[in-house]
């Protein structure tokens, strides 16, 4: 198989040199990797489509990536399986302003859709805290979600249509240019976020919208959790909703400033990052009733933006989050909860109780307008006495969040990371629904199997 | 089983007599009509529930319907079938401002849930034509759209969650108040717009938005249609999107003038209604520029509504379009198809030739913005031989449509009046894909039987 697929693809396409494939042995998700057998570098979807039906053929598994930034090892190599890897396919194939869509092969890295967009005075609102590594194709498999998901949404409110490789190497279109289509079921929507276990997205049709003229950007600390809980939901009564409201508790806040030097008060209990974008009419409106509220909900200090450079400084404060926390301790869980907005408080109260404890070191920021929450473990996988009380935390915290409505993943997906949880947030008819999916897709379990279920 | 299902719901809620069973033989469509055996009026879920599990036993089809308004004949009843209508199941359950969601059962008509979310200061954006009779779980089971779907989208985009009774009779909870959540396979957008054929939708979790402060209503008239497309264009290639953009052609804009008598001019060829909400800033600079674009670009007259009794009067030359055409002949078919927005003043053009070709009366109107537009033949069903004339119109009318990379519908469903041209749309591999998912879910064809396929 591997000669055959050398005649294929070339030989310099297919690794198989274990210093050679290791890079492709893991994701971004901690204490998971595998070695694949070969990681083969198709150049369009007739090869995609030629290693599927070879592959298949000698009943291989195939595990899809683009950059491997996925945070729940949904591209994690399966033992003796291909690594089909999408990178090569990085055209950006149409602009069409008439239409307001970008059409993409699936390798192109989402960084360069949003500036293709804006170039020509358009948006592509979704803003994976990966984007500028992630592509476009891992996005959509995983339904990636960003910071603008509470007035803009995610990944999948911008994907009009996919070109897919489903499991027997057959070629299909889903959707359409059209805002409006419904000739048949929607197939496309459920290839969107299917972790690559129902086919291979290898191009995307994406919506596009005006590019807002404006923007304001706020900062607010709080000495209490409550209080900015409250201010969000006081942001929402007041029917504003900003594009971005983002939280950051008093140890990630602690961690960004060791690391990043903002400036901001080292014993506030939790920061909000506010931004508010559209017509500079209504923005500085929406901003001034936002510091307005804030201010009357107790906020200790409010800083807003004057200009683009120090709202960039502000917003580095969320953005560098992860890495601060990540320089800490050797092994850095990043968790992806989410629960119905109004049930935030609860949520993050539960969780600082459970790092009690167990004993361990969580951190929590995340996007308060969206309820997505990223509890941060920060541990030591060698460290088994200490690994084994994160899997009781972990435990808890996926209950509890359940029990709120919520999700054990708001935006990474669930991968090998939160299979085991699956089937209790589904319910039983539900899931049973979900792996007679998968039978009818594919079979003879080769598209990235073991993910999921 | 007719005995059984009396003994479940109660004699009342079992029709069975031809002159009760009448009305339920048709939805909005022409010329198609079925007499079922029984009509069912199951109270709530577990209702609907039992009537699945009854009527499977009995190997009996089952044809789900609200309140029959569906134009693609989805609901018209399968011979020898029950009708499972789904009025009495006719809850608004709850309006949470907190997280900004409406939960309701299938039979909600949708214009009580705009009037719910309008009361607290929300919006519930997708307006059917049919809203003020129609129910939310047709709208969903159809996903309708309506006439803000440029700037707002469709049904599915308000849609968080649905609970389903599946074929088996279990019943499943799909989607939550969460903004972000990627548990398992997204099978919630699979039963959207499915029609009834592969499971039953009782109950509906709908994403609100604050109300626009604002509306500014603009009515122009133009000499020639392609002068009306390019003002479209150039709206959009000024980065504004409103939130109606709506379009009339002469034969229309003389009937609706005959009918509602709104004072147009009866020589135009072409009527534009355009609509922009929001803040009021933008609003009024956008009304300004759309006017100015307008004028530039050659319309005959141009009016804007000075008050909202000025907006309604205006709005309803195009919201009575489709009444107005119906009074001329016997027998109207509205038909749905849609195309990328760039390509309207091909398709109008296109069928307006079919109709000189065929001598058909067809009057257009429809959805500029998004590209749905709805070529209404009038004519005589009784006539054969013009019956026969309109076939080939139709036919012609979709291949046109689809080989400028459009829909045979944009929001009307396939139902029974547009399966024979699915396969054409969908391609070998995508349509293959349809009914394996069908098959999955229904494995022995009871839910909604020749309907779509």
């Amino acid at each position: 198989m591997i000669d055959a697929l050398k005649r294929l693809l070339d030989d310099k396409n297919v690794l198989t040199a274990a210093e050679d494939i290791i890079p492709y042995g893991f994701d971004g998700t901690a204490t998971l990797k595998q070695r694949p057998l070969a990681v083969v570098f198709p150049a369009n979807t007739a090869e995609v489509a030629a290693v599927i039906k070879l592959t298949r053929e000698h009943k291989t598994p195939v595990v899809t990536r683009g950059n491997g930034t996925g945070l729940s090892g949904g591209s994690v190599p399966v033992a003796g399986g291909i690594v089909l890897c999408l990178t090569r396919l990085d055209r950006v194939l149409e602009l069409d302003q008439a239409n307001l869509t970008l059409t993409a092969e699936a390798g192109v890295v989402t960084q360069r859709i949003y500036e293709a967009a804006d170039a020509v005075g358009l948006f592509y609102p979704p803003d994976p805290g990966s984007m500028k590594i992630s592509t476009i194709g891992g996005n959509v498999a995983e339904n990636s979600g960003g910071l603008r998901g509470l007035k803009y949404g995610v990944t999948r409110d911008y994907v009009m249509g996919i070109e897919v490789v489903l499991a027997d190497g057959s070629i299909c279109w889903l959707g359409s240019k059209c805002v409006k289509d419904v000739a048949g079921y929607n197939l496309r929507d459920l290839f969107i976020g299917s972790e690559g276990t129902l086919g291979i997205i290898t191009k995307v049709l994406l919506k596009l919208l005006p590019k807002p003229a404006a923007r304001q950007t706020l900062l607010a600390t709080f000495a209490a959790m409550d209080t900015a809980a409250e201010t969000v939901s006081a942001i929402i009564a007041a029917k504003i909703i900003p594009c971005t409201l983002e939280f950051l508790d008093r140890r990630t806040l602690q961690c960004v400033e060791d690391f990043a030097k903002v400036g901001l008060p080292r014993d506030a209990e939790a920061v909000l990052l506010i931004e508010t974008d559209g017509h500079p009419a209504p923005v500085a409106e929406e901003a001034s009733k936002i510091e307005e509220i804030a201010r009357a909900q107790g906020a200790t200090t409010i800083v807003r933006a004057a200009n683009a450079e120090e709202a960039t400084r502000l917003a580095t404060a969320r953005r560098s989050a992860f890495s601060a926390l990540a320089r800490l301790r050797p092994t850095t869980i990043l968790e992806d909860i989410t629960v119905p907005r109004s049930k935030l408080g609860d949520m993050i109260r539960f969780v600082n109780e459970v790092a009690t404890k167990h004993n361990l070191q969580i951190a929590t920021f995340g996007h308060f307008g969206d309820g997505n929450l990223h509890p941060t473990i920060l541990t030591n996988e060698r460290d088994e006495a200490e690994m084994h009380r994160v899997e009781h935390a972990l435990k808890e915290i996926f209950d509890h969040a359940l029990s709120l409505g919520g999700t054990i993943t708001g935006e990474h997906g669930v991968g090998l990371a939160k299979k085991a949880f699956l089937k209790q947030q589904l319910g039983d008819s539900s899931y049973l629904l979900l792996q007679q999916i998968k039978r009818t897709l594919d079979p003879e379990n080769l598209l990235n199997p073991g993910k999921v279920f």
